[in-house]
């Protein structure tokens, strides 16, 4: 299966799970779930819970359970979406070419759906759906709280709001932020599938740590060279707000080696599990060829 | 030992417990946790910590396990209210006699600090110390998570909000919501106990229920006979709003009853826990009598 296949039915099936696990009938709170899945639901490339799966089946762990921890950690990535989007924080009005939740219900509702799917990450790792063994739920929930906590995603906004009204912010303290802000997640993603299968997860948070690295270089890259209608929301924010970017820090030129130089890092981590991943090789390549 | 000292012990050991597990020296975003520090060990009665602590101890469970759980579900209960009180929510200036956390801090910060509290929860929660099984541990988790989440506080305080803007709340409603919002952590807090020494949670989940719904029908009495110097916030905030509390639907004398009337239920809830019970008995009677 091609790489574009593999996202295209990762992301599709990541949706119907999700709507399945997120029922608005018969909830206590509709309007709460009704953001919720506006949030968790919308247009987006799944790419997290693509990455769950594909390194799950370099261990041919069961497909469905790789699914639902990619569920799970599509919710925490949706749920730092809707919270980064408030006016308080980035007060951004449109998100994948739609109102953010804060504008399609309001703030209030947005703050609570976020804290809910954050929640409801935790309560579908805990369930034994997710896998069969307590020991390994239990190693999702405390790698999933970490990557997304105060030493991971959440410090790493928190580091990001702060650059922001600094002067000048060096190389070294954009790639920490951005290793905490994006970089836990994908990391979350890469190993998890190790996890579900008792299998040492190096390789995979090596090949992690490149790609989310270079994720983050290609995004101040299409910051630059994109336009709002191909990327679904507001472009030249960085500069608006004076914030250093990779590409400010590097040059256009060099950003782009930089990227390329980190995907290439990142086949070469996954080396030892051969023609089996393939996929995850070409999901590399597509992290800097991406146009949104 | 008395009622009051078992609080103020429980109190003093879950703060000793947060301050340990929350150090601000060394973090990757020091001004996060110190608004989650802010949040986390401000003054507070540490109710549901005690909770936890006192229902444990009915299965001799080892008490620096149960503080790892209630120091996990105050970190909840705090992330709430700092959430509560943001200008998009309840917008209060006032807590616990103290700036809210986004007067001290920024609003920004509050969000975050809230996000990461709640995800330090589960973090808690998920290490080897809170239980040597990783079963107990995972339940616990699944079990915070759902008294947290969509169908527990989180939809609670939405049907909260929704309620305030309509004409008319039945006491069905109110009685939903305050056992979504409130009660819920109370079944948790109660249950924890049960949970960690693998017992049968029933009658803990009974009595926390009485006095779950006892402690909201004791706030909103609050509300109209204290002062805002005594309760520390904003008293009467409920009349402003036109928002029907149970004082309004079932007048003081018969909301006074009501609360005494649970408080006597609770009590005989924990009646197959004998004598060992009384401190959780005397706890039902403070939910009551509390002036704060």
């Amino acid at each position: 299966m091609s790489f574009e296949d593999a996202l295209a039915r990762a992301a599709r099936e990541t949706d119907a799970l999700l709507d399945q696990l997120l029922p608005e009938r018969g909830a206590a709170a509709p309007r709460l779930v009704a953001a919720m899945r506006y949030a968790a639901l919308g247009p987006g490339k799944r790419l997290r819970p693509f990455l769950v799966v594909e390194s799950a089946a370099l261990f041919d762990v069961p497909r469905a359970e790789a699914l639902r921890v990619g569920a799970a950690l599509e919710c925490v990535h949706c749920y730092s979406l809707v919270h980064d989007d408030l006016p308080a924080m980035d007060d951004d009005d449109l998100r994948r070419g739609r109102p953010t939740t804060h504008k399609a219900y309001d703030e209030a509702t947005a703050i609570l759906a976020g804290d809910a799917l954050l929640t409801f990450a935790f309560d579908i790792l805990g369930d034994a759906a997710t896998h069969g063994d307590p020991a390994v739920r239990i190693a999702l929930v405390q790698a999933l709280a970490k990557a997304s906590g105060m030493a991971g995603m959440a410090g790493g906004q928190m580091l990001d709001i702060a650059a922001e009204s600094r002067v000048s912010t060096s190389l070294s303290e954009i790639t920490l932020i951005q290793n905490l802000k994006t970089g836990a997640l994908f990391s979350f993603a890469c190993e998890a599938g190790a996890i579900l299968a008792g299998a040492d997860p190096k390789p995979l948070r090596q090949y992690a740590d490149h790609i989310g690295l270079a994720f983050q270089i290609a995004d101040d890259i299409l910051d630059v060279e994109s336009d709002a209608l191909t990327l679904g929301k507001a472009t030249q924010k960085d500069v608006t707000r004076g914030k250093a970017t990779f590409v400010d820090l590097l040059g256009l030129d060099e950003a782009k080696r930089r990227a390329r130089d980190l995907v290439q890092q990142a086949e070469a981590a996954l080396g030892i599990y051969g023609a089996q991943a393939g996929v995850l090789k070409e999901a590399a390549q597509f992290i800097i060829a991406r146009k949104a």
